[in-house]
C-alpha cells in the first residue's frame, strides 16, 4: 500500500516535506500545489506535476493526505479547514495561543467530511508538546522547563530586516547554559526570560547606514529584543551567504519533578537539528502516514500528535516494533 | 471519578507505584495484596488493607486496574494473563526477548474478558522504547543508541552476590562518555559492547575472603562482565549502607540520522533517576489511567506504550492540553 501524498505550499517547509517523502517507501509525492504560477516553479522531485491551488478544490483521487505548508498568521488558518473538506490533511501550524481555535475549525470541517485533519505538527508545537505531557503525566510533582537554540529564529531575522538601513539579518536564539545546568540539577529554579535565552544577531548594513542606530533599534525593539541580551555583529554579505545559510535548530524540554520528598527524577528531551524546516518536515511526513491510517480505520476530525498512538506514525508492523523497538 | 488501583507485590516497585498514586488526585490505592502473610507487611499508606493475593481470585469490585509488580523470569508470565482475565492490569516485563510471547498471552486473556492490559511500561522497556520508535518513524534513514546509566544494575548486582566470599555487591553500568559524545556528533559510529558501557562494582567481602579470587570471578563472568572494562572495589559494610543504598539510573536514547544528503538531526532522551523503582512505578501510575480509560471506552486487549495516544496518560483534559501543553 503506498499512501499518495499532495503538498500545497513550496517554500523551505514544502522542500523539507518533499526530502522526507522520499526517505519513506510507503510514500510517494502526486503533486505539488501552489499559489504561484506552476510554470515557475522547479521542484527537486522529477516527473511530479506542479500544479495551481486550485486544482485541489474539486476533490482529487491521487491524494490520499494534503501536507499544508503555509504560514500560521493567515494561511492556515483558512487553509486547513478549507481542504479538511476534502483530504485528510496536516499542517504546522504554530501559533499557540491560537491552537484551540484552530482546533475546533479544523475538527467541524474534518468531522463533516469524514476526513483525519493533523494540527500544530513539528517540533515546537509537536515532539516538544509530546514530551511536555509524557513527563507531565509521569511525573505530576514537577515542572517542565523549555529552552530554544542555538538556532535561527526566522521571525525574529525579519524583524532586523524591517529596520531601516539593514540589507539582510540572522538572528540566533542560544539557551545560556548556567540555566540549562540549573534545571538538569533538580533544582527547579524561577527564571526569567533573561536568564534562559540570549539573542545573537548578524546584520548586513547597506553603505553608509547609521550603525549605532541599527544596533538601539535591535536591542531595545519590544517583544522580540528588550528583554533578552542581544548582541549585534555587523558582517559583508559574503560573510553573511559563507556561514549563515543555514537553518539550524534545536532545543531541549527539561521535566524535573520528585517522586517523593526529596528523590529527583530528571526527563531531557534535545533535538539538534541542522535543518529546521527538513527536521519539521519529517515529522509532518510521519503524521501523514498516522492520518491515513486512523482515517482508513473510520476515525475522523482533528487530531494532535497527543491523539496519535505512537504506532500509527511508524512504518514498521505493530509485531516488528515489539520484537524489535520496545 | 476516582480510579481505583491495586498493588500486587510489595517490594522496591510496589512501593514505587505506591508513592506514585500518592502524586495522583484521581486515583485511590484501595489494596495492596501479597503471597507472603498479609500481617507481616506494614506499608506506607495508612488506612489501607494488606491483602492475601488469594482475594483477588474472585474478582473484586474495589479495584479498577490492578498494578502487577512481580519479576519477569516467572512472575509475570503467569501472573498478567492470570489477573487479565479479571482485571485491567499493569506490568513492566522486561524481558525483551519474551516480550512477543508475553503479549500474545496477554492478549488473549484480556479479548475473553474485555480487559485492558498494558504490558512492558516503565523506561526500558517503556519510555525509552517510545523514544526509539518516535525517532525512528522520524528520522527513517539514521540510527539509534541506547546508553544506560550511570545507575545500579540489580541483576549484575545479584551476580556477584552469588559468588563464594561476598556479603554484599552493588555493581553500577556506566556509559562511556567518548562513545555519548561520538553519537552526539552524529558520525553513526561502528560501536562494540566495550566500548559503550563500562561496570564498577563494589563488594563486601567476608573476612578472611580471597578478595584476588573474588575480583577474578567478576571480572571474567560471560555475559555479565567478560565483555566490558570492569573495575572492583572492596569497601566495608558500612561504606556500603551508607554510599550505595540508593537504586540510582537513568541513561539516554541517541537516535542520529539525516533528512538529506549531509544534513544531520539528533534527537536526544534522557532520563537521570534518583530512584528508578519510584520513576517506574509512575509510568505504570499514569499506564494505569490509560488503561482504565481505554477500557471504559470499550477497548481490551493488550496493549503497550506504543499504542497509547498520549492525552490517555494525563490527568489533564484534551482542552487543557492543547491549550497549555501543546
Amino acid at each position: 500500500m503506498t499512501i499518495k501524498i499532495g503538498i500545497l505550499g513550496y517554500g523551505n517547509l514544502g522542500r523539507g516535506v518533499e526530502a522526507a517523502i522520499k526517505q519513506n517507501d510507503d510514500m510517494i509525492l502526486t503533486g505539488v500545489y501552489t499559489r504561484r504560477d506552476p510554470s515557475t516553479l522547479k521542484i527537486a522531485t522529477e516527473g511530479v506535476a506542479v500544479r495551481s491551488q486550485a486544482e485541489l478544490e474539486a476533490g482529487r483521487d491521487d491524494i490520499d493526505v494534503l501536507i499544508i505548508c503555509g504560514g500560521s498568521a493567515t494561511d492556515l488558518p483558512v487553509m486547513t479547514p478549507k481542504f479538511a473538506a476534502k483530504y485528510n490533511v496536516i499542517d504546522s501550524f504554530d501559533t499557540h495561543a491560537n491552537i484551540p481555535a484552530h482546533f475546533a475549525a479544523v475538527d467541524a470541517a474534518a468531522k463533516a467530511s469524514g476526513k483525519v485533519g493533523i494540527i500544530s505538527a513539528g517540533w515546537d508545537p509537536g515532539m516538544f508538546s509530546l514530551n511536555r505531557v509524557y513527563a507531565d503525566a509521569i511525573l505530576p510533582n514537577g515542572q517542565a522547563y523549555t529552552f530554544w537554540g542555538k538556532g535561527v529564529s526566522q521571525g525574529h531575522s525579519d524583524a532586523i530586516r524591517r529596520i531601516d538601513g539593514v540589507l539582510d539579518a540572522r538572528q540566533y536564539t542560544i539557551p545560556v547554559e548556567a540555566a540549562l545546568d540549573a534545571v538538569r540539577s533538580g533544582s527547579n529554579p524561577e527564571l526569567t526570560t533573561r536568564q534562559k535565552h540570549t539573542r545573537e544577531c548578524f546584520v548586513v548594513a547597506a553603505d553608509g547606514a547609521d550603525k549605532a542606530a541599527i544596533e538601539k533599534a535591535i536591542v531595545t525593539m519590544p517583544n522580540y529584543f528588550a528583554d533578552y541580551d542581544t548582541t549585534v555583529h555587523f558582517i559583508t554579505m559574503e560573510e553573511m551567504k559563507r556561514n549563515h545559510s543555514g537553518l539550524p535548530h534545536g532545543g531541549s524540554v527539561i521535566h524535573s519533578g520528585t517522586t517523593s520528598d526529596g528523590v529527583h527524577q530528571v526527563i531531557e528531551y534535545k533535538l539538534t537539528l541542522e535543518s529546521n524546516p527538513e527536521f519539521t518536515g519529517s515529522v509532518l511526513v510521519a503524521c501523514a502516514r498516522a492520518a491515513y491510517r486512523m482515517n482508513t480505520e473510520g476515525t475522523s476530525g482533528a487530531k494532535t500528535l497527543l491523539d496519535i498512538a505512537p504506532a500509527y506514525l511508524s512504518a514498521r508492523s505493530a509485531d516488528e516494533l515489539r520484537a524489535h523497538y520496545l
